[in-house]
């Protein structure tokens, strides 16, 4: 019977812990919820992260003291991990994908939950480093992968206006010059949204010359944050070097022949 | 050691299965997955499902036949709805919130993904039995909560851009008017994201006159889809009625005093 038990406090504590990563539960809430000792919780915590660390499907950490507790963190394995980005690449390279003028289409991809809640936890485990206090995006096609980052970091996410939206209130806006056009373009981002010296992550579904990213730095600096990192899905091979250093991408596109509809993309695997 | 074996497999099944609402997975993968007979992992199935049961977080869903398979669909109890939708409301009446014109800003907590994972949850629960083939929302602030009904539905999301964009390919846009400011909108859709015939469900965070939403209705009707629901966070209780019929709303904001202040907005709760 105290197997049983046991049991369905770890099914019910691998729901509810993987349900929101890096979040940091206290022992005594679970312990309530369970009317278990923390001890018992303990046991019950050690049993979940050996079956995770042996399947490759996260780790739990604890934190000591008075504020401590417990959180749950998603891994995904290197294997995984090579296999979605071969997927990706596979996906993009379909002809039909390739829209006159040489741009490739994505929302399909980019807005299908279970793919962006594995790249989110990629992210999250490449980044995680960094220490980010918020992820920074801008409006529209790289909002979900945004906020599966978000989500996997368990912080908010920010996203920037193109232009100057009435319902946010008083907003910071810059002018900035696309990399790939040339066309001046304005970003702006309502005054409350992040509070002066916040770490932010920038994370982004596309970067050409990195001229979108370039404006984000800006505007972060403009209201006093920093920005510790930047992530895309999809970065160009060419122009090098971008307007932004340092980034990390998921995949590199090559190369796009509008006329052979052949696509170079290439994901920049684990394995080397 | 039997018992042992027994208790990862429920804890790895728990975090496979919960991280894919609704999504269907074979028997077979399991069973290959664990080196299980597809018996055991039955008997697994039906620990699991006992246990989110019990702690109101879930069931599972069997599905017959060769092409059958299990799948777990997330609950969020009465008392958690009612609890959220409190929280919300309670927050979105903060004085502060309040924006010159009589506005509400809400991005920061439509942008917190535990927020809105559990909004998602609660419109999949309230609307499955619409059967949707996909969801339909309008850029910008809508995305994440449309996102986290899309990935507790296991469904795609479809963003309808305001304007046309270049790199999405031809589309079809309709000019609509705004219900509140009777301006006249443009808003498009890529001609390839949603096939003819698809049943589509709304998901927005803000509906006063219904303007957007019927142009959204429009549309999806302009692309031979049919809007089966419409579901939103936030709606005004005037002006009544809207632009749509038939729409669940799950906070009324009956009233912004731009001068006082006080914002009187209600959760409708579970419980009546």
């Amino acid at each position: 019977m105290d197997k049983v038990r046991k049991m369905e406090r770890v099914a019910a504590l691998t729901k509810l812990m993987s349900d929101r990563p890096r979040h940091l539960f206290s022992l005594s809430h679970f312990s309530e919820l369970f009317g278990a000792a923390k001890s018992t919780i303990c046991e019950d915590i050690t049993t979940i992260k050996e079956t995770m660390g042996h399947f490759g499907l996260g780790t739990i950490e604890t934190v000591a003291g008075a504020a401590g507790g417990i959180r749950f963190i998603p891994t995904v394995s290197a294997k995984e991990t090579d296999r979605l980005l071969n997927e990706l690449a596979r996906r993009l390279a379909e002809p039909d994908r390739i829209i006159p003028g040489g741009f490739l289409y994505m929302s399909d991809l980019l807005f299908t939950p279970h793919l962006m809640v594995k790249v989110g936890e990629i992210f999250m485990e490449r980044l995680a480093h960094l220490s980010p206090d918020y992820i920074l995006t801008v409006e529209t096609k790289g909002i979900p992968l945004a906020f599966m980052t978000a989500r996997a970091f368990d912080l908010p996410l920010i996203t920037v206006r193109r232009g100057s939206k009435v319902t946010e209130g008083s907003a910071v806006s810059i002018n900035y010059v696309t990399g790939s056009f040339k066309r001046i373009q304005t970003m702006s981002l309502p005054k409350r949204a992040l509070p002066a010296g916040a770490k932010v992550l920038i994370i982004d579904d596309f970067m050409k010359a990195g001229g979108t990213a370039r404006g984000m730095v800006d505007l972060a600096q403009e209201v006093g944050a920093k920005v510790c990192g930047i992530g895309v899905l999809v970065a160009t091979a060419e122009p090098e070097p971008k307007l932004v250093e340092d980034y990390l991408a998921l995949l590199i596109l090559h190369d796009v022949h509008e006329h052979t509809k052949v696509t170079d993309i290439r994901p920049v695997l684990t394995s080397g």
